[in-house]
């Protein structure tokens, strides 16, 4: 631990842009957000990144699918342990898209757990990034 | 595993109210979600139930709770396995309040795991409560 970031001890430490990157890159799922007139909706996916971008796939006869056709969301991931009571979240807030863009193989593009028809790929471009971590007291 | 779930092996399996608030209760954090100007916001926060309701402690001097003052919100908690791709998930979609209810002793209430000035008790109260379970394949 760098001296500067003792004070920080039993606060939140805000991520570095690259380490938020990292994170969602190795998260093997998050969860989706997008504002429905019922209010904010979060549902888990799993996902890929493909660079900065996320991409997950449903299906697109879903309220998810179609809320995926434009407009904000937000994509987070986390994970905290419960005994230490440690943990970190990334959270991204983006645009999403529809996505042919085809610049995936076929095996590199995200595969759903969940069975069934789900050939609608979903990219969040991120607009802004941040995450942080919770430090033992 | 009862006759009539088989259909839904390799899907998702819808769960009832009373499990949705069993794994509510059993979750030690989730995450609370409310919608921006910029879109849907995802943070987690440890939380406990009182009754249906959920209450989660935050500073009143940060958007989250200044989000918290009124208006839909949701809450999500989840918990996936990797390796077996199974899990569940549980979302609330209410309604949140700042609670001065006192209906819970000080011990009881929520203790945030980071420190600082969190004396903001928010509780959230369902409207719509749904869940489901990722089933092995």
């Amino acid at each position: 631990m760098m001296v500067n970031e003792r004070w920080y001890a039993t606060h939140f430490k805000e991520l570095a842009f690259t380490e938020c990157l990292q994170l969602l890159g190795s998260s093997p799922g998050g969860r989706v957000a997008y504002s429905s007139d019922e209010g904010p909706v979060v549902l888990p996916v799993n996902h890929v990144m493909d660079g900065e971008d996320i991409l997950f796939r449903t299906s697109p006869h879903t309220e998810l699918g179609r809320a995926m056709r434009s407009g904000h969301v937000a994509f987070e991931v986390d994970e905290f342990d419960e005994v230490s009571r440690t943990g970190w979240s990334v959270l991204v807030r983006g645009d999403a898209e529809y996505d042919d863009s085809d610049v995936l193989l076929p095996e590199d593009r995200p595969g759903p757990w969940a069975a069934g028809t789900r050939n609608l790929v979903v990219r969040i471009r991120p607009r802004l990034v941040t995450g942080r971590r919770l430090l033992a007291r």
